[in-house]
């Protein structure tokens, strides 16, 4: 079976050997520990425990955790065999079951070995095999179109701002916001990129600082209000973030604090640019405002680890996304082609073109 | 000897019963733990450890420890006593010798007793802890004026919010930020109070959210990065920072954040008030360039307590302060009055008016 990926950078996930191999992504930025998944059992509690994160990576690996958990029944016939590989799918599935990538990944193997035409055990493996390199070359090959879309931006010398984190650690590879980086990097392109450390949970300063330092990158790690100092001393040059879902209108649901530097961009005269999956572009839901903001719990504002920083019995907001207006979005580089204002209008016609 | 401030609430700094008492900021908001000083030497180490800190705090703070340092050599005569009180400010002001307010109180009571006509270590003692008193008295008013020159500000209803800590446990009573809230709250004006956390070292989190919590002030800690999104949401009337230099042109120097919130602020309409002692104004500085930004050491930003939270060997910003423009500040509460735009006219007019 083939090999996915290179191996010139810790990657989250590679299937390489036969095995599939998770990097522990709660142990970074400390150790760097890739742990080759065994079990079924193995891969749903690296999902369960979020040692791979991110919407894109998880649906890779419950991919490849379909192939562990169904390759010691190649001696079942094929009714057996779909009867588990289902039973197996759902089992993965309850290790997240709000994280919709997971579900639709689990879903497509499941439906491409039923529609197959594979008569025995082993060819089903080979077909589900297939599709969650299939799941996994597409999830590359779309994030690297990102990187395409986005790489001209970045200009030599520039000073590129990123919040929380939309890298290839949450992705296959290349990440979306990252995505401009990591090419701009490969071609030679020299840059420096400021990682807000994204506080509460500090997905900046612990991974994007991380996976960008790893591959050579020039980063250097600010906490969250450092933004505005930075960009008044000219430092900063343009802004690119991932994105949870943008409305039919262009609107931006992303972690929290990202209005706040598209807002700092804009007193500053900085572009604000937002990474997204065309698949992330979710047309029924009209504007930001008919997005629901989860709210989190006290303890990740309160504690640092397991030393309290705040006092016992406060008062504490925690919501885990914010939205920005379109108005302060200079564009949305998706995978198939950079979107600008009038959004309504555009985000349309990027939907339904042929892709 | 008399008593200063009331016992409804733990002080900062406290003379009671002839003890100096300082409160450990090290430990909240964890514990609250009071402790007496019983010589120079634990003044010096509580200043130098910044049990005690903030600027007004630590030069009273000083003061009294002269009275703790001094008060077991009244047998000495009026030369010796002195050449002994001289040598005890110097030791003092070398446990935070950048401290211009420790230097400052130290300077000032050493004068006193050189200018009085007492005669014996008695008579001196009883002047060095009349001059601590005066600094510590006049310390609370000022605050309380400035609190007097705020509290109308605060509507039933509002929500403020404040970044860092300037804060009673920062003077010794009603800090500067915060005097206009407590005076609203002693007067039963209904509102709330968000506060920053304040990264990297969680001044918000750690002191403003207890001072006021204790106060029984409504309070509600955020992390930085979520100002914009509640001040999106309609919940912040009006901002209330604290100052370390305002220059001539009405630039304000504050903890790193403070020009951030002032921007955001702008974009939601919101007034954004700076509370300044009188003294805190220095027509010497003519604009904020010229004032420089302390870059501070990397550990506070990549770790956490002991607990590292960015990569080894990663590069990292962390200047302590940033200056805010005077076309972002509504207005300076002084103890000598509100200050507004034109800035360079109007504090020169307030710092030469007869106080």
């Amino acid at each position: 079976m083939p090999q996915v990926g290179d191996t010139s950078r810790v990657k989250s996930i590679e299937w390489i050997d036969e095995e599939l191999l998770l990097l522990d992504q709660t142990q970074l930025p400390v150790d760097v520990v890739v742990e080759k998944q065994e079990t079924i059992e193995q891969v749903w509690d690296s999902i369960k425990q979020l040692k791979v994160r991110g919407a894109p990576a998880i649906g890779v690996a419950g991919a490849y955790g379909l192939v562990v958990g169904m390759r010691g029944d190649t001696g079942l016939d094929r009714e057996k065999f779909l009867e588990k590989l289902q039973e197996r799918a759902d089992y993965l599935d309850s290790a997240r079951p709000t994280a919709v990538n997971l579900s639709w990944a689990l879903k497509r193997v499941v439906a491409k070995a039923k529609q197959s035409a594979a008569g025995t055990g082993t060819e089903l493996l080979q077909v589900v095999h297939e599709e969650a390199i299939e799941i996994h070359h597409e999830d590359e090959q779309l994030c690297k179109r990102i990187g395409e879309n986005g790489v001209d931006l970045i200009k030599p010398g520039f000073g590129v701002l990123t919040h929380c984190n939309a890298g290839r650690l949450a992705t296959s590879e290349y990440g979306t916001a990252t995505a401009p980086m990591y090419l701009a990097h490969e071609r030679g392109v020299a840059f420096r990129v400021y990682s807000d450390e994204s506080r509460p949970l500090l997905q900046g300063s612990r991974l994007t600082s991380w996976e960008l330092q790893e591959a050579g990158v020039d980063v250097t790690v600010i906490t969250d209000n450092m933004a505005a100092h930075i960009m008044s001393q000219g430092l900063i040059d343009m802004v690119i973030v991932g994105t949870d879902r943008v409305a039919a209108n262009g609107d931006v649901a992303n972690k929290i604090g990202t209005m706040g530097v598209a807002i700092l961009a804009k007193h500053f005269g900085i572009p604000f640019y937002v990474a997204s999956p065309f698949s992330t572009i979710d047309l029924d839901t009209q504007t930001g405002a008919d997005i629901t903001i989860e709210e989190r719990g006290d303890d990740e504002v309160t504690h640092f680890g397991l030393r309290r920083t705040a006092p016992e019995g406060i008062k504490v907001r925690n919501p885990a996304f914010d939205v920005t207006p379109n108005e302060l979005v200079t564009g949305i580089i998706t995978d198939r082609g950079m979107v600008q204002a009038p959004y309504s209008e555009n985000l349309k016609d990027i939907f339904y073109a042929k892709a």
